[in-house]
């Protein structure tokens, strides 16, 4: 190791390193509470005073909303620079009554701290920031230059990280991405993500009668709004969960024959999977393993439905109206306008007779894969292998993460998606967690990556 | 006329009469509301009064929840006895807001009186409390037994007076029983409501994974119970309109090509209901009028749909469960009990994979056709005729009157539906109103049937 003191020292800071992590937590941070806008600035000040204290140069940089944190150390001519990506702001804790410990009272059990934001994301990005403080400690030069990018606005949508990034561009100029907010393939197997899905979501009406009728008086003689949005939603998916919207797979990359080799390698069985998540069978596309379906194929979920009577007892009505929020993951390639007029052109042709539908299309993003000939992949490879004792498996994420798609794009930097959390952490759930052992491991991983990367230009 | 002066006695009486029924709109009635009990039974004590002061033999049964008053005539040897049947309790009032004037605070315009409890169903009981009065006021004996059995408890679904039925038989005891609840088939075109649909309700429940799953990490590998619930909605009725649960027609008694001349003769466009309900076209089951499919075909609704995010903007998970309120109407001959069970094996066959759904009987009850040759008919057809100065028209009704079926049953009455209302009365909506023409006129044709049912047993 060309740092033969950064072992020790880690391991001489794992009470210190618990100790910071407790203390973020503390700091209710929820960016969508607009009462919580002191302490949103507080958990961004927490962090920004720890990276100035280990002598990194520190930038406030104010939005329309929360502040984002930058932090550079020295720049190394002729050496990579590396960008960490994170955020410090973090989902509401409702429902309050479900967390057996408070929130943000963080609660160490059975080896894992249990608080709102544990893992998503204070626990993940705090790996890198104490990898660097120690890296720094040791009073060698780093071998290349880390900058950080950690927000305020992940949990709302990154609207304005996502409209300063172009002027930022410069500031954040780098070889690479790095971020931590997801999670390992499985305990103790960890993984490199490179690959996410886009996403396109919309809200689908339906419109029938004017107001709410007696469906005694006037059942027979109309259209049924719930009826007329449960065959539209029907029609979109057949009984194979193929999507029926025209041209929906058009545009799809498929997965190569290598990719679908090293899924069906994977620790995993249907069954496990399946009771996991309390489902007696998966379900999903034919021709595809559950792992390429959740990965690497398009979908096409309903999230939500709105209709008529929906309290106690009955009210025998046909509703007026009857509405679905809906959303379609994307693959790598496809491009969600494409998505929304596909499925805007389906409705206007299925629509039931006495209604009206429309859609509305609320977001999109495209999907990414990154470059799987990067040199930062094999850097992140060795050095997740030494932390984690484990060589990482290469996966792809379900979940869109439109930032990392504009990181590409506007820095023109490979992104490295490295989870150290768990994929029962309940990230957005009651008894968020993260497991210290692997927060531990995490701070590892970051300090030998930073290392493996730094020898990259060594042998440039 | 046997009563020379009744009209005359009518006449005078016009305003006095309007002033009653203001009277009694002003007390909140609301059986639904737990802290309006005083009012529910200040209402019934008003009409009780009324009927005492009258000379009636009024009694005040107590039920578990509203008191039911009954009130008879001497009994007159030898003649019909006739049982008015009516309910004094209101509809909650909400949405408050909705109301050009407070919903307790009667006001009259363009002819109408509008508020809470006016057409249902007040103003139209109140038309046999005043022809009765009056006829009294004559001097000349009735020429028949009346009874007057009105309820607290229509609107929270009668159950207290369905139970204590069987005990109150002997009372209760009638030639035929005569319910003003309901509409004229149009302004000025007075109607015989001879048949009403029956009732089946339901809740279908699909329930998925444990919890709400995230779209992204998860969509793909899983049934979407929304997808779900979708798609058996979607699977119960056909593209035209037919309903296809095993054995759903099997029963149905069909219209008889008399009753589809009749209600092809009334005066009725489907484009002109269709603009009346704001809808562009009509729409239901292949091979009937839309009078045939709302009057005397079965029906599938939707009454409410409920599943996942529902609150503004986007929440993209597959939620852990969806659910539908749903409701059938029934014609004569059809058991609730087969329907229902018709529903959870069409259910129990069809369900997709992954998911599992139940089915929640509610409540059923089964539709009443009249008997078309009863002599009732034949002098309502007379006094409405009379008073409306247009002779009725017999229709249906698609609604169900679960209490008019056990009245046929458990009395073995006759049932005579006579209807003073308007379809666009806004009953249970804001701005209930009822025309006080119509109150008038109901009130002559109430005293015109008694003498006309009095001459059925002088000429038996």
């Amino acid at each position: 190791m060309a740092f033969p003191s950064i072992d020790a020292l880690l391991d001489q800071h794992q009470q210190p390193h618990t100790d910071d992590l407790l203390e973020w937590l503390r700091i209710p941070s929820v960016s969508s509470d607009p009462h919580a806008k002191a302490e949103v600035r507080a958990a961004g000040q927490w962090v920004a005073d720890r990276l100035k204290a280990a002598g990194l140069t520190v930038e406030w940089i104010e939005t329309q909303g929360h502040p984002l944190i930058y932090a550079e150390t020295p720049a190394v001519p002729g050496a990579p620079i590396a960008l960490v990506y994170g955020h410090y702001d973090v989902q509401p804790a409702e429902p309050l009554d479900l967390w057996h410990t408070p929130a943000f009272e963080p609660d160490i059990r059975d080896g894992n701290v249990y608080a709102r934001g544990a893992t998503d994301d204070k626990g993940q990005v705090l790996t890198h920031v104490q990898a660097v403080i120690r890296l720094l400690e040791t009073g060698q030069p780093l071998p290349l230059q880390i900058k950080f990018m950690i927000e305020g606005e992940e949990e709302v949508g990154s609207a304005n990280l996502e409209r300063m990034l172009p002027e930022l561009a410069e500031k954040l100029a780098c070889d690479v991405v790095v971020i931590s907010d997801s999670s390992q393939f499985a305990p103790g197997q960890p993984a490199i993500t490179y690959g996410l899905r886009g996403i396109a979501t919309f809200e689908l009406k339906v419109d029938g009668p004017r107001q709410d009728l007696h469906s005694g008086s006037f059942g027979g003689a109309v259209m049924n709004p719930g009826i007329a949005l449960a065959k539209l939603i029907a029609a979109i998916v057949d009984d194979q969960g193929r999507i029926q919207l025209p041209g929906f797979y058009d545009d799809v990359l498929p997965l190569s024959d290598d990719e679908r080799a090293q899924f069906a390698a994977l620790p995993h069985t249907d069954q496990a999977f399946a009771e996991s998540l309390g489902v007696d069978q998966l379900f999903g596309e034919a021709g595809y393993t559950a792992l390429e379906r959740k990965w690497a194929r398009p979908t096409f979920d309903v999230n939500g439905l709105t209709c008529g009577h929906q309290g106690a007892g009955v009210k025998t009505i046909i509703p007026a109206t009857a509405s679905a929020k809906l959303s379609c993951r994307l693959v790598p390639n496809q491009d969600p306008e494409k998505i929304a007029s596909a499925l805007e052109s389906f409705i206007a042709t299925q629509c039931p007779p006495g209604v009206r539908a429309t859609v509305q299309r609320d977001h999109g993003a495209p999907g990414m894969v990154a470059n799987l000939n990067s040199p930062f992949i094999t850097a992140a490879q060795h050095a997740l292998g030494e932390a984690f004792g484990k060589p990482p498996v290469m996966i792809r994420e379900g979940g869109s993460i439109p930032i990392v798609q504009q990181f590409q794009e506007t820095l023109g930097a490979d992104c490295l998606l490295l989870g150290w959390g768990l994929n029962d952490d309940n990230a957005h759930s009651p008894n968020e967690k993260f497991c210290l052992a692997d927060y531990h491991r995490g701070i590892k991983a970051s300090a030998y990556l930073w290392q493996a990367i730094g020898n990259l230009s060594n042998s440039r």
